[in-house]
């Protein structure tokens, strides 16, 4: 199964399009599970973040078709962090029926990008996730090797084209003859996406971010890439709404995941979860929280059709 | 001391702006290290990568003034090829007078680039390294994190501004209002580093990637970013040669670090080398073509002037 029937068949069976980012903060854990760990501590904090993730993902897994995990937030607490991190995918594996895109926005020129590509993409890899966040400055060239074991392993990426921060603007903005950076990347995303299916497959293996924080361009770049996943950051606490985000779905609801992390792992530090349940029931908040935005996507998006 | 500080000292030291590059590929590893290693076990690869690299860093060590890790190299290789990039940066780190640049090309939006700056950049972090190469794609809100981290940490980055590879053109070399993405970038790039430190000073803590491929580049670019070093890859295997990076240096042969990995971690692969001293010999091919490859740059380029 290729990469795209894999998140089709995955959504269908969840009957939403919620993608919950492990995006995990020390600071931000419930006590329960931070206890006495020193923060300074790389071996323990990485455990905090284990058994956390963990509990997250016990709650998440019925409901959601797609986990993306921070490297970032890992990354930060070195080799235990890594460790983590892996444990973690082969522990979503086991739930069955859960799509991992290992969110790293890797690249690099071509002979050392097919190394981050076949270490990374793929049942049989070091780190076994179904697709990779991929950053594009590099070029064409750049890209290549992560389509082409993209489509050896029925892998996927997903390249960043129009990020949900403001500062993404100074480059992914700027207009050449016409036409903006990130709608040229869009296109040649595009290409890349229908190079791997065909047309009546509707959609290829090559994604793109695009962040629900810039409605009108999610609109622009459903026309310019119609072939193309779109996983869209910035829903939730970056502000970025259900109606924001509808006009990233084709008229069957497909074609877009929505991705919202904070909202969701540390929901109950918000309102109104925080009142309603506070730190003792963070369960609740993260279980409560992922219904509301299936439900939200529902109510205002065409990913009501997915029912 | 401010890493800008710290790289100068080091460079005057060993007289030359040479950068290893440690890209280790497991089928170019001498066959007296490799031994019967199991290509597709990842422990065992790793260790194999952990001796070649300890025994190039051996011979580089009173040569060169820096090293530059390859992530993409080692995250190939999983948990265990990562685990052993820390154990070279400690083992890098005990052979003092080496400068540590961890090329990972990360980036993300604001607070999780802090995450990627919290963990890799300076002592104290969860990898240790000197400095860490950054992708721009994302804008400057998602820079600022790495330049505040590094500055409190006396630690570095290189911004990707103009990249080696062929394909870079596709965004960098698009013009928009007669000016190039590339210079734009570089402009930026220049504002941050002169943020970091006074014009008296010259160099400031946020350098440029600008690849040895470009050498018309390389002179426009030199002064757009008076204030800032350069990272130089693409001398040697990728066709860049020490006339073509002369433009890289300030008159006192300084404000730039030249990379080359394969060509001299698998120096004995080619030409002379090979014939020379063939796989047995390996490691006075890499002694050797480093000794090369430091009197051309200081015949050839301003870098002589550092004798």
């Amino acid at each position: 199964m290729t990469f795209s029937e894999l998140l089709t068949e995955t959504i269908y069976q969840k009957k939403n399009p919620v993608m919950v980012g492990l995006d995990p903060r020390f600071d931000w854990i419930p006590q329960t599970i931070r206890r006495n760990t020193d923060p300074k501590n790389i071996e323990q904090v990485a455990e905090v973040f284990r058994e956390f993730c963990c509990e997250v993902i016990d709650i998440v897994a019925p409901l959601v078709p797609v986990i993306k995990i921070q490297a970032a937030f890992f990354e930060q607490y070195g080799v235990p962090g890594m460790s983590v991190l892996r444990r973690l995918i082969d522990y979503i594996r086991n739930k069955k029926n859960l799509v991992i895109v290992f969110d790293g926005k890797r690249n690099d020129i071509g002979s050392t990008a097919e190394a981050y590509a076949a270490g990374i993409l793929g049942k049989g890899s070091a780190w076994e996730a179904d697709a990779l966040t991929v950053s594009p400055y590099l070029g064409d060239d750049s890209l290549e090797p992560f389509v082409k074991t993209a489509v050896e392993r029925n892998a996927g990426i997903f390249v960043l084209v129009k990020t949900s921060n403001r500062g993404g603007a100074m480059l992914q903005d700027l207009t050449v003859d016409g036409k903006t950076i990130y709608r040229r990347v869009a296109e040649y995303v595009q290409q890349l996406s229908l190079s791997t299916c065909s047309e009546s497959k509707r959609y290829g293996n090559i994604g793109a971010v695009v962040g629900a924080t810039w409605s009108a361009q999610l609109a622009e770049l459903r026309g310019v890439m119609p072939n193309t996943w779109f996983l869209v950051p910035g829903f939730g606490s970056q502000g970025g709404s259900a109606k924001d985000v509808a006009a990233a779905f084709d008229e069957n609801g497909l074609g877009a995941v929505i991705n919202n992390s904070r909202g969701l792992i540390f929901a109950y530090r918000r309102e109104p979860f925080q009142t309603t349940f506070g730190e003792t029931k963070w369960q609740q908040a993260v279980e409560t929280a992922t219904i509301q935005m299936i439900e939200q996507l529902r109510a205002e998006t065409p990913a009501g059709k997915l029912k």
